[in-house]
């Protein structure tokens, strides 16, 4: 197959589908590469490196339309993007399909192939093509570190000559796979740490990390849904878990939140009275800002001042780790492709396969994934399709 | 005595020169003091902090230079910190002296005594007092923290479904209290840490802190000066040390170098050519920029990009954890009024002693801290000053 590379021009687009290790392996099995120039600048991977590998560098994405079959993209859910792709394509990416959906109407009767790498299913032989887990990997550690800069407290506790420093208390909310990475990394550094999920099976998972499970008085039978994702809570639910959580804050330099639903806006976990009760100087980083935020107060791609607290709301964080970041999506694509491509290298696209099945958004003039499919059927409401 | 606490005017200035436990243990001895209204406000302490620790909360700083004896400041290096102080008035600071030592024959005229914690000798009863220890201390820490936060790759090694991250190399250039930190931190945070000073009394001290040292082929009996800083180096011996530096260089992703040698400019470590030789996404953190750098081409207080290499040039750095560097800074003052004052709670100087002697920089009318006073004489030139 001839595979093409594209570079991504959004703003904040420092990562790159292949890296040129990708690039070597996928050789193997037969594909011919196509990078376009520069794509893995950002990413510190030079133009030289990915023709060491065996890539050829285009100049301009026409040629990269015109040579490739399967068109790669990390951030695929922006229409520019897709923009001029043909009814030859494959193109595969991440594509934010649950909140986005009617867009592959369009691109269904453009009879393009997409293939969202959002949608690979939670089971074990699908992981190493689970690019959510790689972002949520690198958004736990780097949230750890942007609360660290801005927090007016140092993590470690410090025995100095000038008397000693106590250590900063770190709170994560939502222990995820990003929960856990940030809960790890805060204790790295030093912090006393504790961490809450609604789900009672995270219990081991935080004290795995070495952080101290928060533990309130709540029936949180229901709270594991698909996939090993947090389920959605009653309203009545997330009061009380306000309410408790309240005073538990009160304690926190430094608190992270991680709590996202797939395709559903972010559960409220701090209300604006919560934070009005925090230590002045507390640092707040929203991991669902971009799904509407767990803090009432916090704002997408902004830092917010309020009752002496400061709230982050980072979007595309992992793209502020653009070389890391490009390893891991590129090995989630490279296995993914891995999985796709037959012996003599050619894609076959066998919807018996439940990866396939479940990634393939459209293909041959129809939206096919199941998911998106009843999100796009006017009668059913969003939230009765998420359970 | 009755001592002022000034709020910090300066756009950086987030620290205080006492805090609520400080104002509590000086309360004890006798003293009277008096704390500018939000003076603590960025560093997290409150007016009602300050009063329930026993200070007096006053409007203006007028109101302060009038009711205060010892006026406290954190930067005094700044014109306007010492604007309107009296003949009476004890200030004690930040002086920044070595660089800056004219205006003290200004200072000495108005009558005003002036003790600068810059000039607190290190021996081991004037420990606590060392407010550049403190300085440093947190300088190192949040040296790495800025470093992670702009490099493109995580520090920690990671294995994932995704595959392994390699960690990060993480260099660090002079190995005093500062460098020390910052090599603690990043090995906390997982990288593979290595640092490098000409005193070679210091690979111990790397060793400790889980650090490997690099080890030059130069002669460096001579290294080590008064007080356990680097002493300057000629022009020979630092063009030796760049050309073996420049093969340990090409293989980091993090850099910080922390050479900085009292009163003079510091020593270029890192020339242009060693900058292009380093990988792209490199990050250099200079924390001598203020110093005039230990890179080339760092700016203070910017963030320059060259070659692929960020380099970072940060000032006033310890500002940007106003909670903690009060917490040591407020210690230190703590200390010293502690060691200055009598049973009575009376300030009596008494010159015979080393820690004073050395401090106070005017006092009744006259420069006559020896370290500043030779500086004055336009007979003897910096260089040989130092030693």
């Amino acid at each position: 197959m001839k595979i093409s590379v594209m570079r991504e021009r959004h703003p904040s687009g420092g990562r790159v589908a292949l890296t040129p290790a990708n690039v070597s392996a996928l050789k193997k099995l037969g594909c011919q590469i196509f990078v376009e120039t520069g794509a893995g600048d950002a990413a510190s991977f030079s133009n030289d490196n990915y023709q060491e590998a065996g890539a050829e560098i285009l100049e301009s994405r026409a040629q990269l339309l015109e040579k490739g079959e399967i068109i790669l993209c990390v951030d695929a859910s922006r229409e520019e993007a897709l923009a001029d792709l043909k009814a030859c394509h494959i193109c595969i990416g991440l594509m934010d399909p649950l909140s986005n959906c009617d867009r592959f109407s369009n691109l269904a009767k453009r009879g393009i192939t997409t293939i969202s790498l959002e949608l690979v299913p939670r089971i074990s032989r699908a992981q190493s093509m689970d690019a959510l887990s790689s972002i949520a990997t690198l958004a736990g550690y780097k949230a750890v570190l942007m609360a660290a800069s801005h927090a007016p407290r140092i993590f470690p506790m410090m025995m100095t000559a000038a008397g000693t420093l106590s250590p900063s208390r770190v709170f994560i909310m939502g222990a995820g796979v990003a929960g856990l990475q940030a809960a790890a990394t805060a204790k790295r550094l030093g912090a006393v740490v504790e961490a809450y999920d609604i789900r009672p099976a995270a219990r081991e998972q935080i004290l795995s990390v070495g952080a101290k499970p928060v533990e309130l008085d709540l029936d949180t039978s229901s709270a594991e849904g698909q996939g090993g994702y947090a389920s959605k809570q009653d309203e009545d639910f997330l009061k009380r878990q306000r309410e408790q959580m309240s005073t538990v804050l009160a304690q926190q330099d430094v608190v992270i939140t991680t709590a996202a639903i797939p395709g559903a806006k972010a559960p409220i976990l701090i209300t604006e009275e919560m934070v009005k009760g925090m230590k002045p100087g507390a640092v707040i980083v929203d991991l669902a800002a971009e799904r509407g935020g767990n803090c009432e107060l916090s704002k997408a791609g902004e830092t917010v001042t309020a009752y002496g607290v400061t709230i982050l709301g980072p979007i595309d964080i992992a793209a502020s780790l653009p070389n890391h970041a490009s390893q891991m999506f590129g090995r989630n694509v490279e296995s993914l492709l891995e999985h796709l491509l037959d012996e003599e290298g050619r894609l076959t696209l066998d919807f018996e396969d439940e990866i396939l099945d479940q990634t393939v958004i459209t293909h041959e003039g129809e939206v096919r994934a199941t998911r998106i499919r009843e999100r796009l059927t006017p009668l059913i409401q969003p939230q009765e399709a998420i359970a």
